[in-house]
């Protein structure tokens, strides 16, 4: 299987047939993610309102993650499946717990971080595009793998913007060996990022 | 002076003297403003999320608000204002001390309390495009003006979804006497809800 740039270790044959197994909650979850995508984006927003090229760009990844939320919606919809809570993995809260409290660590440890969640979730859509059973679902997955790239080349270029490459490169380097870690078995209930 | 609906007493004369002479502040402070109201909205999607109306409703608003702080914030670019945190005015804190804790009197007073804000938006919009002295920026006012006003009817409809229209009609009352009152004296920094 192909690694995606920043990503150390590719998803497992098990995540994709659990996934193709459980294409509802996937879908489900996936709208989770998509709306905190949004939320995450808002809030690096919130707490850097002085970085122009931050604001700028995080504005506009916020608004294309609601456009995909609408869009997951739109096919839970679709489908007659309900909106509902839905409990995360432990992956969100593993990455988050890696984020150095102490800015302006913390800042640099958010866009990577951002970035690798975006660099995975761009892996996995394509991993749902090429095995999905539903030709309009695939399509679905493809378009959206797309914006994916984008955004993690967004975080990629917002943190050597406010840090020199070599601390990016090397942090990198360590927050993209737990995000590897922490899928390296795969968690019971399949989602996302499962 | 025309008192829009919702509201129980109408912007003072004082506060347009102040917002004025005061615009780039104003705008500053406005951005600040449409970047709160994409936040809220997102909130309320965040915390109710198996409601299906709040969410769909709900992400257009949170796109629109991104818009609009886009918008704003190009007007900053073009007057050289930096993007700067600015100290809020007791507004918000006040109007959020009012929400009560529990559900679900969380939600109305949520949803009603968003309504109040945007009808405040709405009206210090439309004197900030009556007032300004600036064409263009006078024309940017009314465009916007017109969203909020529909952003206030999409919460009150939300609130009658989700409650009957005496409960809402009743607690609308109050929250917009608290809504009033803060507004009673003008706060000596000048802002959007000073
Ligand atoms: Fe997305
Ligand atoms: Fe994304
Ligand atoms: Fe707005
Ligand atoms: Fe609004």
């Amino acid at each position: 299987m192909q690694t995606i740039k920043f990503l150390q270790q590719p998803t497992s044959e098990a995540w994709i047939n659990q996934a193709i197994a459980n294409l509802d909650t996937i879908l489900l979850d996936h709208s989770h993610c998509e709306r905190k995508a949004a939320g995450v984006a808002l809030n690096l927003i919130f707490r850097y309102p002085s970085s122009a090229k931050l604001v700028r760009t995080l504005t506009s990844i916020a608004q294309e993650e609601l456009e995909h939320f609408e869009q997951v919606n739109q096919w839970l919809d679709r489908r007659g499946i309900a909106l509902a809570p839905l409990t995360p993995p432990p992956y969100g809260a593993g990455l988050r717990a890696a984020i150095r409290p102490q800015e302006p660590h913390r800042q640099l440890d958010s866009l990577l971080v951002s970035g690798l969640i975006e660099a995975r979730s761009h892996e996995r859509l394509g991993l749902l595009a090429a095995h999905c059973p539903e030709p309009a679902l695939a399509q679905f997955y493809r378009g959206l793998m797309a914006s994916e790239a984008r955004h993690y080349g967004i975080y990629w270029t917002l943190a050597t913007t406010y840090f020199d490459r070599e601390t990016v490169t090397q942090r990198l380097q360590e927050l993209a060996t737990v995000e590897s870690a922490l899928l390296s078995t795969l968690h019971p209930e399949p989602r996302i990022h499962s």
